[in-house]
């Protein structure tokens, strides 16, 4: 039994000063005593729904599938966007159909999404403004306590989606970009997912091209001020201070400098072009 | 039984780089291990008993009745300030004797407040410098586990209060000031309540006034280095960049900008004067 | 049975803008649904080993003796470096092996290290770049889920253990240095344990020294820009603004300033030297 104890994930932009989380919490634990709570982060960027995509498609997997993610990046709140959830095999999300959802849709296209629009499950009288506290809470917080999925709204049409970097495959290179900036000044790229075959060999399996191989140390990378020769194993791969490429946690090509920040050293931001060349 | 889990929830301004929270986390688990705790936030600025007093106003009915609520923004611990407890019929609140509780006192007048004296439910020997940890937790963990509320000390003859911003209701003009400014530089005024009336009238309800009528369209905001034309009903609701009064989530009057910081564009902080015209 | 409720803790420098945290978290609670998760810090400065050894020598005791805690502070990860586990009576610790654990080590010498070898208790295929993830977290939770310390890995030789910052202790005078600013901007040395004998007296009980009285009225602290006369008994002590030494919550001098930022105030930051001068 307590292995279906309900499991509730909050990753919202909306820090930890204000009583934005605490409402929302306040409102799934009065409706399903029985949950356990879940922050996965309140540190999006106010309103960037590309990070928070992008953040949920790395760690939904790793969570039972009976688990629920309220996922509240929400610029749009009280206008015409719509509320939605979606259902997956690998856990239930509840969220605003602003693109959020894109990078685990893509990876979940079986999934099944509704609009939120049964009010029944929404706070009385919900506010224009705070949608995370009204809305999104207590519906994620009845489903936790057995409501159907189905019962929470009608089948959504088409889900909003982020258009896709772009990532260009050739015989020789691959293009693409910088996506994120961990804490560590860490630049996590859309190059991937890349896998190892040996110790010296990776395999490029990007959607819509063929498989590439990729020698470690027949490889370059160039980004912003600096080129790389090689793809390391770890970030102790070099000298302390020593910009490095490596496979990230997440598959794709990261770029970092051993104990230093490759964003500062490489003078590189989301968005920045990313070249990876074989030799 | 689920229903009745005991729950603690923290507020505090300790920050999460330093050992404090976890140190209150463990006095609470080692005493009830059954609890289930929640952070409200711990990024309260330092020593800023008004902001604690007004995110905890903000979130506390959105608990369960049975919640114990541990408030720690405490300047004076060591010195002659009182450890209090107040149970009210919307939860029981742990703090220092400073102010912090003044909005929620304000809301449940008929909660009984009381010295945390006896020092059977504090961890022995307790230091001067960290009573969160030395009273405040092992207090709220001790009456999780079942201690009687009366039993943690006697009677508190007067609760210690912050001074109220004014806020002066005329005819066709009220005036207020800005409370808090949001992670996203919304700026919360103390002009409320407002509720609405219909899509295009709200309905002011200040304490100690008569409830005023304010036509949306027909109302203009004053604050810092803007004038904002009308009442919007949600962010959306004009340009990318354009400034906005609306109702925030507790309905007060909020000063907005769409997909912009409000704080910065009107530079406005705490304490800065609003003007509410009636035309 | 509440009371065995198993306990897992987490300390990281991953900050909490990335997924890093949210992923380990769901790694532990598929393997273990019914932890209690528990946040100690996600703000260690990054790859400040030093800093979350000592957060961690100061909350540990203050948990129940079945509580694992998670330690992932890794510049090393990937690289020849161990992951370990650290089983004592005060608690069981997983963490990798580069000093982090070297305060706890030191007040716990009978605990019993091993090298978390056994593939087993991994996620399949490790990155070399998230042990935190793959590792860590996986093995906490089999641990938590009932798996025997001794199975996860053969015993450790010699655990790697962090210099200790000089502390100095003459006839009269001490001589110690800052380790840690806090939220507040207090200043915490190494300076201790010191003991209260009664309102103006304390005994300094350092390693390898013979116990110290000290008169807090016949007591003078040199550190950066001031002199403090004196050892207050609390932060009120003196009037706002003004620089104070006092005793710590962990039993270390302090030096702080009534309501202010004693680390600006002073201009000291960790490693600046401290003296205590007994007159």
């Amino acid at each position: 039994m307590s292995a279906t104890r309900p499991l509730v994930t909050l990753l919202t932009d909306f820090g930890e000063q204000d009583d934005y989380v605490g409402a929302m919490k306040g409102v799934i634990l009065s409706i399903a005593p029985e949950v356990s709570l879940v922050d996965i982060s309140h540190q999006v960027r106010p309103q960037n729904i590309r990070q928070a995509a992008s953040i949920l498609q790395n760690v939904y997997r790793y969570y039972p599938a009976h688990t629920i993610h309220v996922v509240v990046v929400d610029p749009g709140v009280g206008s015409q966007r719509l509320p939605i959830g979606l259902k997956t095999t690998h856990g239930t999300f509840i969220a605003p159909d602003n693109g959020v959802l894109t990078y685990v849709y893509a990876k979940e296209p079986d999934g099944r999404a509704i609009v939120l629009q049964n009010a029944r499950y929404w706070l009385p009288a919900p506010s224009n403004t705070f949608h995370g506290r009204d809305i999104f809470s207590p519906v994620a917080a009845h489903l936790a306590a057995g409501v159907s999925f189905d019962d929470l709204g009608p089948q959504l049409a088409t889900l909003t989606l982020l258009p896709s970097p772009p990532l260009i495959v050739g015989p020789h290179t691959i293009k693409g970009e910088v996506i994120r900036i961990d804490r560590f000044g860490n630049a996590l790229t859309n190059i991937g997912p890349l896998r190892w075959i040996d110790d010296h060999t990776l395999e490029l399996a990007a959607e819509g091209a063929a498989p590439a191989r990729i020698r470690t140390d027949q490889a370059r990378v160039i980004c912003g001020w600096h080129t790389v020769e090689g793809i390391a194993q770890n970030y102790s791969q070099g000298a302390v201070g020593e910009p490095l490429a490596l496979v990230g946690s997440s598959d794709e090509l990261e770029i970092a400098v051993n104990q230093g920040n490759a964003s500062e050293v490489f003078a590189i931001q989301p968005g920045s072009a990313v070249t990876l060349q074989l030799l």
